[in-house]
């Protein structure tokens, strides 16, 4: 609410100095929490800025990797690039796709399955990869999640990162949700293999007790951001800018326009500190495990995928296998719940 | 403030109604208040969204139209897609190109010159459209604004307009900065012509008294928002939304949260009402009047071109015509009535 009263627009350093310092102050604090590597840090090439939302956070990345290689390869070939993640990825990808330009069909949302507890398989990306090369296609990024929409799923970033680095592709880590739960070092080994990553967000917005919007993004490069996304009309030239002294966030978006988001993640980390953000994160953890086991114990239901974080799958199981009328209890259920007004279930479907 | 203490993440009209809801209403009340044709309003099939900046609004638009365009040609056409607009348009035109994959070298920003006030010349304009056409490129987009950044120059909408129509373009009008001077009926004559356009763009947080980010944005088919930029995940599906019986924001913009900024425009009519906001806007621009005249009086100053709203352009005169020098002492000015923290001025060039 501060923020919003300030009423500050900083989108070049120069406009509002502070908000910029603050802005790179509390990404890497919370980079650190987070035990991002160093290259992520704004001391080096790399650094963080605040987005929107996740949305725009995949967006930025993904414009910022088709540039990089449609310098290398030349423009003409957008409708060569092709763009790699499970199909447990959310929507915002292929969203950001459609931004970009990339074609619909070069837009490879691989199959996660229940045998991989519906993450990635390594083996099934480089097998596709191989073929688009065979082909003549340009693999280009890949998008790993840790923590999915859908099932909180947790890709292996470890083996997906070399895979898109022997490749040359950008790769992107979306913790936008179970990034949160990371600063606890009992889950910190969900981003193992972040190390492999060009790019990695978390929305501050979620699990971490700040307002919506707040989504906090990291690249190792931020020049590729610039090289991207640089306007320099001369109603904006200043002295700061022109000397590359400093960082001008406008360059790292798509608006102009941005305000001081960054007071409120400050706020959050000086109001709680990182020991009460990790018992709020383990309470609701420990929360979902308890309804976990209660649903585990009620012959009625089923846990779907075993529970990770704080989301807990489960569904009334089918009388007698019939699947199509467990879907539609399962939807009255569902209905029944959120009407209360009291509780609020949210809902997927296992597309096979 | 309230808008941010509530906290509400309305992307589809079932995670908050109201916030839908107001939002429809105090675009059309705004809209009303400008005169906008009825083709705007949401009863009909265009209507009004808040977009965080004309920078977003403009790239919306544009994607739109680039989507709509590429939908009859075929998708490899992308390189073929030409943009028009005066070199006074703001840069989140190029930015928004450069996003949307448009070619560089295809956004033709056309030189506007003092002749014409800096406005866009709609003969300048046809026979680059003619050309372009000659060598098999394909028109598609034209941006005109209603008060650039530089000089508040005001494009020629009806005949532009036309021209766009009788080429089969999108026509958006950017009044980002002047379109709040609009709701003065001695102003709203810049207006004249936005009845051509597909799209109207203004901003409520530059000069209508609304804290950042609050831009306007209407358009005349909605349809088109809703083709280039909707995403269907199982767990956003409602009944309401595949019924089709409500607005979805979230498909009419570039991320998939959004704010509840509707509540602070609203507050700023309830509170104000069109009379006090029309007072506002004369008062600014009676003050901008004074200062025309003061420096009109003065020998060592020249006003550069004719002010219309509330921009005064003027210049330190070099002394015996040497240009060089006085454009440094013009920058010495700049610099030292900046750095007394009590006034700020604002630069631009005449590139020519």
């Amino acid at each position: 609410m501060l923020s919003a009263g300030l009423n500050i627009v900083g989108f070049s350093w120069i406009t509002s100095p502070a908000a910029t310092e603050l802005e790179m102050i509390v990404l890497d604090w919370l980079a650190k929490m987070l035990k991002l590597p160093e290259d992520f840090l704004s001391a080096g090439q790399g650094g963080g800025v605040i987005q929107g939302t996740a949305s725009e956070a995949v967006l930025v990345v993904l414009l910022a990797a088709r540039d990089k290689v449609l310098r290398r390869v030349g423009k003409d070939a957008l409708e060569k690039l092709v763009v790699y993640a499970s199909d447990q990825m959310h929507s915002s990808l292929q969203k950001a796709c459609q931004i970009a330009g990339i074609h619909p069909e070069n837009c490879r949302l691989l199959k996660a399955t229940s045998s991989t507890n519906y993450a990635l398989s390594p083996e099934f990306l480089s097998e596709t990869i191989s073929q688009d090369l065979t082909i003549g296609l340009i693999p280009f990024f890949l998008c790993a999640t840790v923590g999915t929409t859908s099932s909180t799923a947790v890709d292996p970033l470890l083996s997906l990162g070399k895979i898109a680095k022997s490749n040359g592709m950008w790769f992107h880590v979306d913790a936008a949700y179970a990034g949160s739960a990371c600063v606890c070092p009992e889950f910190r080994h969900y981003m193992d293999g972040v190390e492999e990553a060009d790019s990695f967000n978390m929305n501050a917005h979620k699990w971490f007790l700040t307002n919506f919007d707040c989504s906090a993004l990291w690249v190792k490069d931020r020049s590729a951001f610039v090289q991207a996304l640089s306007t320099n009309p001369e109603y904006l030239k200043n002295k700061a800018s022109q000397a590359n002294m400093v960082v001008d966030y406008k360059d790292w978006q798509v608006p102009l326009g941005r305000r001081f988001r960054s007071l409120k993640l400050w706020m959050v980390l000086r109001l709680y500190g990182l020991e009460n953000l990790q018992c709020y994160i383990r309470n609701h953890i420990k929360l979902a495990k308890h309804f976990e086991n209660l649903i585990a114990q009620d012959p009625r239901f089923e846990v779907v995928t075993p529970r990770i974080f704080s989301l807990v799958c489960f569904r009334l199981l089918p009388v007698r296998n019939d699947e199509s009328h467990g879907n539609k209890l399962n939807h009255q259920l569902l209905d029944a719940v959120n009407s209360t007004g009291s509780a609020f279930i949210s809902h997927t479907v296992n597309t096979y």
